[in-house]
């Protein structure tokens, strides 16, 4: 018997011990946790990155995975703690949005706010919420604490920045995270241009940059060279040959792309 | 049976495999630990701040936790390596102050010399005795050898700059940490503050800012405003709405800050 | 019972859950493996590097450890993707070179093509085969498939950079790795040196910097002082006493370093 997988997603950087508090609290409550890190590097308060990055790395887990988001710019004020339960797999976090692009793919879940302070620590602080209420909720989800003693029932928030919309310009989406490597992901997915026409009939534009042409894979054109292609998430995503995209363009999470038949 | 807890917390970084290293003998020695990184991105040679953030850390973790701290500017001089047995944890590390905010909290723990060479690394390097002494030392702590056939018994080194001082200007601290989002987090906590007076009657000067008052949360004041708030671990920490308080006022490890009744 | 060893070092950053997603594609194969990360911040495609990074951090784990490296500039082109069994260990990655400075000290490797697409993850990206091919085919070694049925032999590739050479201006080396604190960890290790003369007779020059001494350790010298050492690894690095060598000197990946007897 191997113990229940408990991912964490923050913004608490690494440098603080903020996600290691965490981890601590999960271990004192479910002792054979698995605690994977998917990321705790998540640009302060970006809720759509947090939500690409949880959304990307989430689908690769096992059925039954725990998966804990804090990127809470509402910490101390009334946004709601949740929990969701999908077909695949738990979520634990603010309902601020972070499991948008999740749940927009996901039928016939349920979501509970983390009301009942039996699964909260025994003194919540003001400011740090993803130790004191949401990483016991996930411990004790673990643990089998059935799903209705968390607290009511609720329907968490679905973010509108997870679709692209057709305005008379062309398909428009916006970036919703930079990477390492400055490639900016957009929240426009493969299948949806190909509904349309194959991509290499497509160009996409961003920010002041010339329409791109979306590609096979980065080790095509010139060094220097701006292109689109399909990420390992497939989202299409604007790069640069051996170089970033999102310093030489001016790109962010918000930023619009416009994509247009060719 | 799940297998003993042990943290990690040094200044190695994380680009380097210094820490893997580190790792892979304790896995080596205990094979079932379960390995928890704290921070390796303490700031290089920053002891108050590595003992700041282990302090705020190993207390959310279950009884009998390995807490393994190597921030160590003396590697390779005669600072002495011990490991410390408090009533609810173990501490490893170098001799130099890195323990002082907890032993400052605990009773009759004892501390010995880790000078049994039995328990080194057979090759012990100039350089790096976080992965030749220190994490050796942890593992076997953590496979049960007996806390006295690691040395001598010693007296652990507890650093003055743990405490605040009641000058005629008024209480006295000093930040001991920056976080990610560049809050300052001092010595001086909500307990010794209110023994006096309550939060609100408060202020704290730091640098060349004008008095700060202390609020309740991160949502308070006006964009760019500066105040003071009691963090997650119970102490006062100088903050800037929606912005890096460190950045903006100059702060950093060792400034300090004076509080006075308003 | 303890679950197989399998160690993660990528150049894929740890913002973004890549190195997440590898790792719940390793768990959802083989549940009890315990994952280590050695790194996940190698500079974005440096092979030196990596291949210095993994050999470090590597021998100091467990016989039979699985260790999965993937800083991979040609995924998508034709570079053939491998596992190596050595006396020791397992290795898995792309057949860049990230493997030698391990392979050039084992004798009697065995290495294989990982062509079988049934150890791949159904649906393989064009620009992810960390999590694609990489992470299954660890995984499917941790539980215990055979290693031939992974795909045919082959020879994996030795790059020429992991030996210094003698000139007429003395054994000339490169820098191969720059660590956290700026040290700049070399191709040239204290026994080849040693077997023509003690180090104190060697003096080190790179970049328009004097010629160095080799010390014994960080602590000697004035401030700022530019000095050899050997490190941790056995590999003389270049460091200045509570500076940043390569900052001060200009040092990087492959800039020369000459060793000459003085």
């Amino acid at each position: 018997m191997t113990g229940p997988i408990i991912t964490l997603l923050t913004d608490f950087g690494l440098q603080d011990g903020y996600a290691a508090g965490m981890k601590g609290v999960i271990l004192g409550i479910v002792p054979d946790a698995r605690l994977i890190d998917i990321s705790h590097l998540i640009a302060p308060q970006d809720i759509r990155s947090a939500a690409f990055v949880l959304y990307t790395a989430c689908s690769y887990f096992p059925p039954r995975s725990i998966h804990l988001a804090v990127v809470d710019p509402g910490v101390g004020t009334d946004r709601r703690a949740i929990a969701v339960q999908t077909a695949s797999r738990y979520l634990v976090g603010p309902d601020n949005g972070i499991f948008s692009l999740i749940l927009a793919e996901e039928n016939g879940c349920e979501a509970r706010v983390l009301e009942n302070p039996e699964f909260h620590l025994k003194r919540v602080s003001r400011t740090f919420h993803g130790r004191d209420i949401f990483a016991p909720a996930a411990a004790h989800l673990a643990r089998g604490v059935s799903f209705e003693a968390f607290g009511p029932p609720c329907t968490p928030i679905i973010c509108d920045w997870i679709n692209p919309t057709n305005t008379k310009d062309g398909l428009e989406g916006e970036v919703i995270h930079i990477d390492r490597f400055g490639n900016a992901i957009t929240n426009v997915k493969q299948g949806i241009l190909e509904k349309t026409a194959p991509l290499r009939q497509w160009t996409v534009q961003a920010a002041a940059a010339d329409p791109m042409p979306i590609l096979n894979t980065y080790g095509h054109g010139h060094s220097g060279s701006t292109f689109a292609l399909v990420g390992g998430s497939g989202a299409i995503e604007i790069a640069v040959n051996r170089g970033n995209a999102a310093l030489k363009l001016g790109l962010q999470t918000g930023t619009k792309v416009v994509f247009r038949m060719s």
